[in-house]
């Protein structure tokens, strides 16, 4: 009874579906990828996109299909789901580190030889050069460098010393840098942005010249994210792009400054919606709509009404169930049953609440896709 | 190779449990359900418990079996999969509005005729009387009332029109009213709290005494939740109480002041705890662990330290998919793949970020229940 088929809704407008959903708009999403890709082309780096924004594989399969190096994923839970389902060249960019895990990060390189993992302790590789003694592999590693937030990596005066620990050890194979400087992606003024990325990556760069210097194998550089897409360019020595919220966008990134428009990130339009129904309209200043804060993330800024436009609708939280859509006195209040459309506050967890995208042309839904990595934070 | 059966972790020690997870203490879980019930008990109440807290049609059975009254759930695909596991008597506390939804309402009455809805508005009361007529089924309503609040629910000067405009459509049944709070439920002040809910409750109290003057059917009077739980007793009118969190806990209601002590509240100790790893360790004052917002969610304070006690350990929030530890200079640091046992922020949408729930005694994994109503927001 509740297991509805859900390829039932194909061929229907997406204003009949049941709500609250995520609705992505297949043309803006290949548009974002080809926009994203051909920027990294222009500039003669390679993308290696991060799945753990959109947590699914048929995105991920058009990304590897559009030309990408690989998939990046943070937890080996993702690396599991997506392996099950063909794509290769996976990098974990998060330390792994438990038995459990390496064993099952060893099964994930059974199939993918490409395989990469980032290491920042040196136990911790030991650890990872004896499981792959043990099953007779060579496991790809990446030296992770610490842009200054402290979340993983090793400081920059280190990562030499790493890197010769790392090469040092026979099953891991040293294949370059990490340096994901997350903290600094939302920062709204793209010249303080530009001088603060800048500053990490640069010091990033000089780590990887010392790698040639002392010949130590491994040409990677990977890093950088979509609010940094166009900044970190400027390093020659970054080989590739971490970038993952341009494929869907959100209101925390659409709302910070860029390289054209000081106020406003505007290369990548949001290709992500949610669609909302209005549940309550008993009181003149707003209304009651059936999406809270389990349907959207709470989380980095407020998600805008899209549809109906230029209203001057605003949502607001309401609880865990409900949403607030403040009416402004000038316009027509919304009947119970009207469908809104959102963009989300932060498309990578609200992503992580629900089980499938609905995928629209014109307004028609034409495919339904399994958010398959939802849930895989382990 | 990502479908992991889970029963493999029954009988071991839920230290070696694969991290992010959530962990249910099955003897607190079983404490706070009886002490719930007897508390109602003792006020001549029933209790009609909120599934949208766990998720979870083991732990709604739990409840059935203990006494209640009935199962209360948030969203009607909430709805559909309890009544899928043989729950009955559901009562959906939020308006039923779209055709599409009305009709899942009405599969969900074919089985099981004591199901009741709520409603707010006069036209979707017809729509409704309409749908039952169409199927001749009866369909037990509650006049929704609005505690100031303005989320759902008529103004109580409007619930006696609403209540004789319901009791004039063949197909409903009034059955009476509700009044659910929310807003009021975390006010950190016992005292202020008492003086809100009183107000708000004893207004509701107005509108169902009217319902008896007038001779409309129907004696229920539904409200309250985990924070108002022992000041809403004092309603003789009210009937049953619509708890949720007591059965988990987290970090929001235990801050709250209580009757027993100002400044906690502490009748029902958190069952529910997140168990989290240690990834990295390069930073003298914090350590990076494996649990950020996709495995706690984002609200409703911070989660705190259970394990290492006393410590001094903080969590603070570090990103999508890490959290940092901040660790005094006097405390031991732990290490690279040391598992920390914290109390959620904020219980409900935390619990909807997982697929299962590890059921323990004396730390021993004894049963692994499915989140099943996880992700049921429609």
């Amino acid at each position: 009874m509740n297991t509805d088929s859900q390829d039932l809704w194909k061929g229907k407008s997406k204003w009949e579906l049941d709500t609250p959903c995520l609705v992505v708009a297949e043309d803006l999403l290949e548009q974002n990828i080809k926009t994203m890709q051909a920027h990294a082309l222009s500039f003669g780096k390679q993308l290696r996109p991060h799945a753990k924004t959109h947590k699914c594989s048929r995105i991920a399969k058009m990304q590897m299909k559009a030309g990408c190096a690989g998939i990046c994923v943070a937890k080996i839970s993702e690396a599991e789901v997506l392996g099950d389902k063909g794509l290769r060249s996976l990098l974990l960019t998060s330390p792994v580190v438990t038995d459990y895990k390496i064993e099952k990060l060893m099964n994930c390189l059974s199939r993918d030889p490409e395989l990469m993992v980032v290491v920042d302790n040196y136990d911790n590789a030991k650890k990872l050069n004896a499981a792959a003694q043990r099953r007779e592999f060579r496991l790809n590693v990446l030296v992770d460098l610490d842009p200054g937030m402290g979340r993983t990596g090793v400081p920059f005066a280190e990562g030499l010393a790493m890197g010769k620990l790392i090469a040092s050890l026979p099953y891991l194979r040293l294949q370059g840098i990490q340096c994901y400087a997350g903290h600094v992606q939302h920062l709204a003024s793209f010249e303080e942005r530009t001088r603060v990325s800048l500053n990490w990556m640069k010091q990033a760069a000089g780590v990887w010249r010392q790698f040639r210097q002392e010949g130590l194998p491994g040409a990677i550089f990977t890093g950088a994210g979509t609010g940094t897409y166009e900044i970190d360019c400027r390093i020659p020595e970054l080989t590739d792009l971490q970038v993952g919220s341009y494929t869907m966008m959100d209101a925390d990134y659409l709302s910070i400054g860029s390289s054209q428009d000081s106020s406003r990130f505007a290369e990548f339009p949001p290709a992500l919606t949610l669609l909302t129904t209005v549940i309550s309209t008993n009181r003149p200043n707003f209304i009651t709509v059936d999406a809270g804060l389990k349907a959207l993330y709470h989380h980095g800024g407020v998600p805008y009404v899209l549809h109906p436009p230029g209203q001057g609708f605003k949502y607001e939280w309401f609880g865990d169930e409900h949403g607030r859509i403040a009416i402004a006195e000038s316009s027509p209040k919304p009947a119970i049953g009207q469908v809104l459309e959102l963009v989300v506050s932060h498309c990578d967890p609200t992503v992580n609440l629900f089980d499938v995208l609905y995928l629209t042309r014109n307004q028609i839904v034409v495919d339904v896709w399994p958010i398959d990595l939802r849930g895989k934070c382990q």
